[in-house]
């Protein structure tokens, strides 16, 4: 089979697994509070592609067949995710109406139920790692290792210097700060928490990190490129909004062909970092172009 | 000695241990990013009583003679605390401009700064638990149980139904629950983290639980009742929001004479439920009188 066809079916599996489990985990809609449920379900089945939590068990399965014991730490990771959209679409920071192709979180639900919801999203995120069918001590490491990668030295230290940034020339080294801790921290995460619980060596470990570190930058860069360039339409939501709010972005940094070319490099040296796993490395591959070649 | 005096000199020496591991767990001010830092800072060390870790450490030496094992899960807690204020006093929910006679944090810091420092405070808290000198199964149980006690099913489905309620006019059963969620799920979970920790039979939980949920509601019934006749200069910020916001409060509920009443009447109560701890308990009682008469 193609691997590009590989990785769709292998992706939509995975999705599949890590949206029953997020369904049996979040409470029912019409459950009290009522309005805080139904938020917090409309942001997390709004259509994401669940790359991070696939991340985690594309990982997991270099060394296991089956990813059902590492799927509930995968869907936290995914829950991580969807708190720091809410949080960064709000007024307070990026002050985004559309989200996915849908309105965002606050824009249906008002401000303080969304930041409610991202909240109760963030902490359920730790109770489910709690829960995963993993050893008790690597279910606290990777509640220690979550807790410092979502914090101030990771995502929330990335969005912080983001808004402080904007508006202002910022440098190169600013600007990899911001890229690696608010989009990179988690991509790593997710990877590196898949690779322990399936049994990587500190070798093959440090092989899957130095992928995460290239996928995530490239998948940011791509992500500046979109915001330029791509179709409204496909990405579900409006374009030009970087330079509108004066982010500090690839392209204004680098210029939009430097910044493609950048982009293509690393996916290049992502692959070349899983050329250790041989023929096992195929998805890892295929995702790497597919984060390359994305339109949304 | 007085126990009020005892009280008053064992909460000083609480206090200063859960100061020092929060001062040495949060990053320095001049840390990068800085503003966040500061921010964080600014809230944790903004002259709270620290009643929470206060409640834990407590417990726990109702059993152990020597706090420091706990006092990193205390500290957290204290975390968790001012998280949740620091949200809560964010326009998109109560819209607090003072808070513990200081401007509040996003007043100072802006909204985006101050809605990041606090999700920084909450990931934190559950790192700090991950470290505490204590059994491994018992981090991650309470990591466990501190997500759920956070969550909707806990506080902030207490904070959503206070914002959904506002300007209604709500029946016993939901103003209960707003202040079960928002005040006692935290002040219950202190308490149960220190006795467990500590190593109280399933009886002496129970009875430290309810002596929790008794002085917790008090404590809110106080709070809606300081927000009427409370002396804006002791509590450090202005009266009469409730009444401006229109909030599901006791006073408004059942009038000022009946909710003072209940609030003498749920102290007596808290105090008859540690009677079997006999002059172990003089600290507990010294504390329950303390939250009735408090005016901060």
């Amino acid at each position: 089979m193609d691997s590009k066809v590989l990785l769709k079916k292998d992706m939509k599996e995975k999705q599949e697994l890590v949206n029953i489990i997020l369904d049996r985990f979040l409470p029912r809609k019409d459950e009290y509070p009522k309005e805080v449920h139904k938020a917090l379900r409309y942001s997390v089945f709004a259509g994401g592609k669940r790359l991070r939590p696939y991340l985690t068990m594309l990982a997991y399965c270099l060394f296991q067949s089956n990813p059902e014991p590492i799927a509930p730490v995968a869907a936290a990771l995914e829950m991580i995710h969807t708190y720091s959209l809410i949080h960064d679409d709000l007024p307070d920071i990026d002050n985004d109406e559309y989200r996915r192709g849908k309105k965002s979180c606050h824009a249906v639900f008002g401000e303080g139920v969304a930041l409610l919801a991202a909240d109760s999203l963030l902490v359920s995120a730790f109770e489910l790692v709690t829960q995963a069918e993993i050893d008790e001590s690597l279910r606290l490491r990777f509640v220690k290792e979550m807790a410092q990668g979502c914090g101030i030295n990771g995502l929330i230290g990335g969005q912080m210097v983001d808004i402080e940034s904007e508006g202002k020339k910022v440098d190169k080294k600013t600007l990899m700060y911001i890229h690696e801790n608010k989009t990179g921290s988690l991509i790593s995460l997710c990877l590196r928490f898949g690779a322990i619980a399936g049994g990587a060596t500190e070798k093959e470990l440090a092989a899957i990190e130095s992928y995460g570190r290239k996928i995530g930058l490239a998948f940011q860069i791509i992500d500046d490129l979109l915001d330029i360039e791509g179709d409204p339409v496909a990405l579900g939501k409006s374009i030009g909004k970087d330079e509108e709010q004066e982010k500090a972005t690839f392209p204004s940094a680098f210029g939009v062909e430097e910044s493609r070319q950048q982009a293509a490099d690393l996916i290049q040296e992502a692959k070349h970092a899983m050329r250790g796993f041989g023929d096992k490395a195929v998805l890892f591959e295929a995702l790497a172009d597919f984060i390359l070649s994305r339109n949304s």
